[in-house]
């Protein structure tokens, strides 16, 4: 095999394949990183397949990177060879609107480059993403990670775990609350262990009673059923929040009859219509959000706050060969709770 | 005629017709109120035809109640004999629970009594409304209203004034904020007025052009044609809080996109399925939320307000007689913008 630095969809329906990418010279705030491992999330396929209609190919996904600095450019000051650091699903953002300066680079109002599949405005053309064998960011972007903590675990915190962590600060959840998480998937595990962490009473809400033993081993207090209408109605109006972390369009009303008055539920994975009646938000003057990742000053926040309650993500690991089979596996729910891919493979 | 004290539906496809009501003795926590004005709300028709199912004969509507106090209970305080006062949509509630407890009473725990169609802890039976000569109310209710306003356009302010003033003051519109209204009915020319009086930069948001003149006279700086893709687009991500008054489920998802990143749109009408994109409010973190009237306190705080800026609605008077042709004409929307019955109509 020739010697390849990535894997790469040529199409929205081919298998990923070894492919070879060119990253730019590093600027003076860059910073260039081996990777070590990059976790597999599900948007990596939904952008690998152009689920989205916006993906150009060729897709090199990855958006969960850990890794040791490499090089740093001349004018970096927080970073240097040896440093253990991560890398998000953004890489740039203008720095100069309203969301950069309120630390939101994902709400940047001239749009955030992300990771993978973002314009590329060094070299042209379009970002690619970890699921090769370095990468260069600018430094703003780069995380710092704890050295505490089982490495390859914390990369799907970089998406997972910030996407659950950013809502939960967001909406003040703290000891005493009882929050709901909905769906127990890779974003729902991680939101199970923060509500648990931050002191809340956390009820893992499922359709699956299956999932129940793995939620409490998790972190949840109690597990709700949502097809049981008699359990659900003993919880109606008792949340505080709600996380819901169904990654697909679906009826939102149960859920919404569970939140206390002024009580909100934030959408973080259903990109598309979702159910809801007008009254039940009346009601009860609640709310329906949504959230998308979070800044990178929360994510940093969020890995220092996992780096002293030593919380990492629920993983398996696989060599990048493997990543078609994986990509199947996730589509069908069967992973406990994230890939990550030991990016050390792609020399195999 | 026989000498009849209220007009009533018997059933949800009767015309209300003349009807005599009996209204408890008063007890000591009482008001007993000579009504002079009653406003004719939607819901008074939705309620008298069932439509949501829950109405209990005979109906008698009215929940915008102005007039003025002939007799008081031993241990009431604040009113006296000759006082202007009005009744809204409540008349009683539990006084124990949180909600109560945060002046929120519209939201009690245990169910605010409905002016009307609600259960009469008293009498037995179910509570009738102010399409009558009089009513008697517990103090806590009783609200005071203002003698420098024109009396008889001040009624519609007990529920299309309050309804629309608790979101705009719960998500804290001030000077400087761009705020829609969406619809402009009874609700939305209260909108209008509330916005602009608060200092807000008050955009109506309609399909109809044919609008527009009379809601720059209502208080509006500007007009958007939410039909027109392009006038549209210029206002996307621009607006701090949104007032939808439409009062049927519709698409939400164009709204949304006006909004900024974490701004709310509030929907007081829409009390059945609204179509909305989670991407939509993942995107820019946004909100989608309820509410309901208002309590007591921020009721009074309303008329007050109202008082200080010379606020009332835009009224056409009728007689109870002529109420049946009024509900008709609501219904195609063909007032400007409130039916306000004259009362003492009835001895006629």
């Amino acid at each position: 095999m020739k010697n390849v630095n990535a894997y790469a969809a040529k199409s929205n329906d081919a298998d990923l394949e070894p492919f070879d990418i060119e990253r730019r010279e590093i600027l003076a705030n860059d910073v260039k990183i081996e990777i070590d491992y990059c976790g597999v999330c599900h948007s990596d396929i939904h952008q690998v397949r152009n689920d989205w209609g916006n993906s150009k190919y060729p897709v090199v996904p990855g958006h969960e990177i850990i890794g040791r600095v490499i090089e740093v450019g001349k004018d970096v000051k927080n970073y240097k060879e040896g440093d253990l650091v991560g890398v998000g699903c953004m890489v740039d953002s203008c720095q100069e609107c309203k969301s950069c300066k309120d630390d939101l680079e994902q709400y940047c109002e001239n749009g955030m480059t992300a990771t993978y599949n973002g314009k590329d405005e060094h070299l042209g053309g379009h970002t690619f993403g970890g699921y090769s064998e370095s990468i260069v960011v600018r430094e703003k972007f780069v995380l710092k990670v704890p050295e505490n903590l089982d490495t390859k675990a914390v990369a799907p915190l970089l998406c997972a775990g910030i996407t659950t962590w950013s809502p939960l600060r967001q909406w003040n959840v703290k000891k005493g609350d009882k929050v709901g998480v909905v769906g127990l998937g890779g974003l729902g595990h991680m939101g199970v262990k923060f509500a648990s962490a931050l002191g809340a009473h956390t009820v893992m809400i499922t359709t699956s009673p299956g999932k129940a033993e793995d939620a409490k081993r998790l972190g949840a207090d109690e597990v709700l059923i949502s097809k049981n209408e008699d359990e659900m109605k003993k919880h109606q109006g008792t949340f505080d929040f709600i996380l819901n972390t169904v990654p697909v369009g679906h009826d939102t009303n149960p859920y919404v009859g569970l939140l206390k008055r002024d009580a909100t539920m934030t959408l973080v994975g259903a990109i598309d219509e979702v159910d809801i009646h007008g009254g039940g938000l009346i009601m009860g003057r609640k709310r329906l959000a949504g959230s998308l990742i979070g800044g990178i000053k929360e994510t940093q926040e969020m890995l220092d706050f996992c780096g002293e309650h030593d919380i990492v993500s629920d993983i398996e690991m696989i060599d990048i060969q493997n990543i078609n089979d994986a990509f199947d596996r996730v589509v069908k729910s069967d992973v406990k709770y994230r890939f990550v891919i030991d990016m050390k493979s792609i020399k195999k």
